[in-house]
């Protein structure tokens, strides 16, 4: 039996311990939380795990193999430390860390101490990135143009961060699993329209070399909620949106490419469009599979897709878009 | 009756012809083309007109009482001067002209001449555009939170200008119309796909004061058609889609105001959501109401909503764009 | 504390006792299935809930108050019988029974016993049934029309009733509530495409005086899913869309009048078109309210709306409808 | 060169006078309307051609090939055998003929005078009918289930037939068209909701054999228009919706197939749910198409999938719709 202890039981943590329940030979043995509520809650539900306000409890504890960080990010850097240098695996919550020196930090510490880190970039395990990673992993689009992502609503306005290290890790980690290249820098602009000195609303860009770009979208203060990635390839061009229940991804036989030139005045740019066909996406739950694949990966040895370096290379992206951020949108190398 | 003479039946000479012509007390009397073929086109619909290849047997005409310039943007100021100084009001193409200081120019000598200017901003007169201006007219929406624009589709290759110029005066134009407040600086970021050295794929913020920001995210190369506008104000929230039918503009009860504060530490935050509102918009042609009202403001000494320093406010922006497309998007100021 | 007993946890009878659980005073203290496993099922959720394989042992409690009954239609009649003799007031899955006479004889006991009897007509507590019997109720729309419904999708095929049995009564009950009158006959055609007896296919016309029609498109062999109703007044038109998120009803501010007629000869017919119109909807799980609405009912000795002579109109119309079926569309007086 | 005169320039005439005049080889030498209004409206677009208010100008002038008769259906007869009998090949307005008998005369005589009839069901025409009846032709689809069209929207009242001869046709021909096999049998209930006699709604059934049903929804009194056919066969599903610009048809990996039946009681159904695809569909006028089609059957002795005969069967449909509407939906045999 695989025993975890949960950290943090908020609004996304009933979600990692519903799941973590149903992997095939674990147990969750303790969970902490500094809100006495939030373990009334869980006791309701689970009344037979241990709960404890001291995170120590968790993190030191001797019956626990794996760590699960579900708190704000502000205080992963240190619950990741205490649970790594005990001797525990982690799964911590996205974004990973604060800073990139953090992020570091722990990737060094579970090296040497050989433990697993898994940064729950969710995303990856839904059925429509895992089609589009297929796709484009198969070279169906070709090479790409653009990448263009949406992702807006009127939001929840209990943050302590601002709309950037909200939404934007999602976005980022998506285009970084999917995406072999890396950008080279980043530029964002934002406004913030209250006292709280957050940006509510955001655009980012990433800039690739080879003329590639992703663009992200975010915002708060959208009346319609907005869940979009339009994908631009040299074969074919790719829309996900994934607010639709049945053809979230559709995949257009349309691209354009130049042939060949006559002359130097002339350019003969062709057009191919055809059909476009929406692949069935599996539909279970994201958070079911990534459970289990953590587990997976620690008994087998295996790498997570969403390692500590993929966890460390989306707040590489974050601190660089917050910095260009306070300088109006200047350029920042990665 | 009016006398027009009308130069360029390419792509879009036709509609200002066919909807010249419908105009009561309005006459075609001339058509200048310097592609035979055009002209050959023309004839089969309007046999009794005469045509030209040399634009100075129209500009110069002493039947002709105004001259719509229906050419490529390169052309403009040469025609349109020529056009001013014989005294004939214009009618032009949009963007007005490819420099600033062509558009002062033309803008002095109409005033000089007093004769009248119009930059064939269109989609000024559609139902959807009046209706959003009527909107924010009444504050209805309350102070202007953000404003995010999004033209992409998959677009015809065969310009001589790259996105900005082609798709961004559109934009522009309405933007500049619906919001009373002018931007203080623009930056763009685009890329170049194809060997000509045409941005294809651009993004525009122009920034305000007050916080207010507005954002366009243009594309040729979109496998799906877009032309959605989503405003966010602190009254109410609007989402405009152009390819709707019946429902173009929705109009939302939700806001977010801040609320008082108690204390330092706390900050309230107040959603109202209720119901949406989709007002009927009128489907009358906007190119028919825009050429009656050329007519009506010559006639009746009136300035055009489009007049040449509407032109000019364009152009302006479209200038610092472009700058900031070449500059990597440094903030230019306006 | 309210005492509850459980009989049947099938596809329903978990979302039945996950609400009654919820509600302030209730208990549910046993639970009756004749298959083990989903007994299993249920203790794994509810370890502290007895359970039992005979439906006797909770028909026949002398502690329990009301009895929910969540099993096929063709046992509603015996358990409900038995639960009423014994004293229990039930809450029975629809639709209420398989023949009009059962469902007569079942009103008649629960009258002598002074028990309540609730049909679960669950869409009668959605937000928006209850949104479009606000606007009904108010006159909005007018004299009505027509009321169109489709309900197709890719359906189960585990069913031992046909379309009429499984999808209809839905619908029926939807219709019921919202219309004061009620039809006077009922007709039905549908075909049945494999081997097994029961249509899966079905198409069913509801006929009132007044020249009000309501038509229902019921289907399991559709590739795609579709909720809609449609209803048609003199004064305003409404489109409910159930599979839509936030814009669920749309009011039209459309309607057809008949003006002074002006001679023998001529008929004038003015269409008032305009604004749209989608009031918000409340998201409250409709069972929630149902359940709270069941205990209240008792309490408080107030006479549901969903009672055994709603349930009992249903079956009515079922069973007409099944007869219609049988003579190829025959019309049937109800 | 081929002659055609145009027998009426109400709503639909201008399109088929515009469209003859670009068929290659094609001459519109006369136009007869007997409102003189029409005639005005005729000569601003076409100052050349002669125009009469007596269609006996047309049906017996010898410079005529063909004639088009693009009046009210009840006037149909008489034109057309007007012209037959002066040895004219027609192209009629759909529906063909009031009565099955008008319909049977004027094949006689077209027989005997070895002349074409067209009868405008432009719907075939259209890229999308042509892409449907290309998949069922291969059968793509396999056996046929059902055939279930809506076609709704706020009608135009200025009618002189009730909404099946009004708006069925359409759906008639198309259904003619795409199933090989044909009904055996109509049913059909409408209402009317004002003083003039006209059924606004209805709905109607035709029967065939082997269980294939198919299902029309029209009406008049709708605030949102729908144009949907969604047709299921055992090896897939097809949705086609009109009012999509670009992706009018999909194509469902969906079917329903009974595999090998395990004894009497257990019947296994094996759902097969898998990609959508969406194939291009040409957007050329449909009636550019129909009327080269009509000088090309004439020029080489085709025989039209428009002939008479299939107007006949569209009116022998129409006709057992009405007398079936007229018995409260009794079946009629056709």
């Amino acid at each position: 039996m695989f025993n975890i202890g949960v950290i943090g039981y908020g609004y996304w943590g009933p979600n990692v311990v519903r799941n973590f329940s149903c992997v095939e030979g674990v147990k969750i043995v303790s969970l902490c939380d500094r809100d006495r509520r939030a373990l009334q809650r869980f006791k309701k539900v689970y009344p037979h795990v241990e709960t404890f306000t001291d995170h120590r409890d968790i993190t030191t504890s001797r019956d626990i193999d794996a760590v699960a960080i579900v708190t704000p990010v502000s205080t992963h850097f240190e619950l990741a430390r205490s649970a790594l240098e005990n001797g525990k695996h982690i799964f911590v919550e996205k974004p990973f860390t604060v800073k990139v020196s953090e992020a570091e930090s722990l990737i060094e510490l579970a090296g040497k101490k050989k433990l697993k880190i898994m940064v729950d970039h969710t995303f990856l395990f839904t059925g429509a990135v895992r089609k589009i990673k297929e796709l484009v992993g198969n070279n169906i689009l070709g090479r790409l143009y653009y990448y263009d992502s949406m992702r807006v609503n009127l939001g929840l306005f209990q943050h302590d961060v601002n709309v950037i290290w909200d939404l934007l890790p999602h976005d980022l980690s998506i285009m970084d699993y999917l995406i072999q290249d890396k950008p080279s820098a980043i530029s964002a602009t934002g406004v913030k329209h209250f006292d709280r000195g957050l940006e509510d609303t955001a655009y980012i860009i990433a800039h690739f070399n080879d003329n590639l770009i992703a663009h992200f979208n975010i915002n708060w203060l959208s009346p319609v909620k907005v869940r979009t990635v339009l994908i631009g390839g040299e074969k074919k061009m790719l829309a996900w949106n994934d607010l639709e229940t049945d053809e979230k991804i559709k995949i257009y036989d349309k691209g354009v490419k130049v042939k060949s030139k006559e002359g130097v005045y002339k350019l003969l740019v062709e057009y191919r469009t055809g059909d476009m066909w929406s692949p069935r996406v599996d539909h279970t739950e994201a958070l079911a599979l990534e459970t289990r694949y953590f587990i997976d990966c620690i008994l087998h040895k295996k790498t997570p897709i969403n390692d500590g370096f993929a966890g460390l290379r989306i707040v590489k992206m974050l601190e660089a878009a917050d910095k260009s951020l306070k300088n109006k949108g200047a350029l920042v190398r990665l």
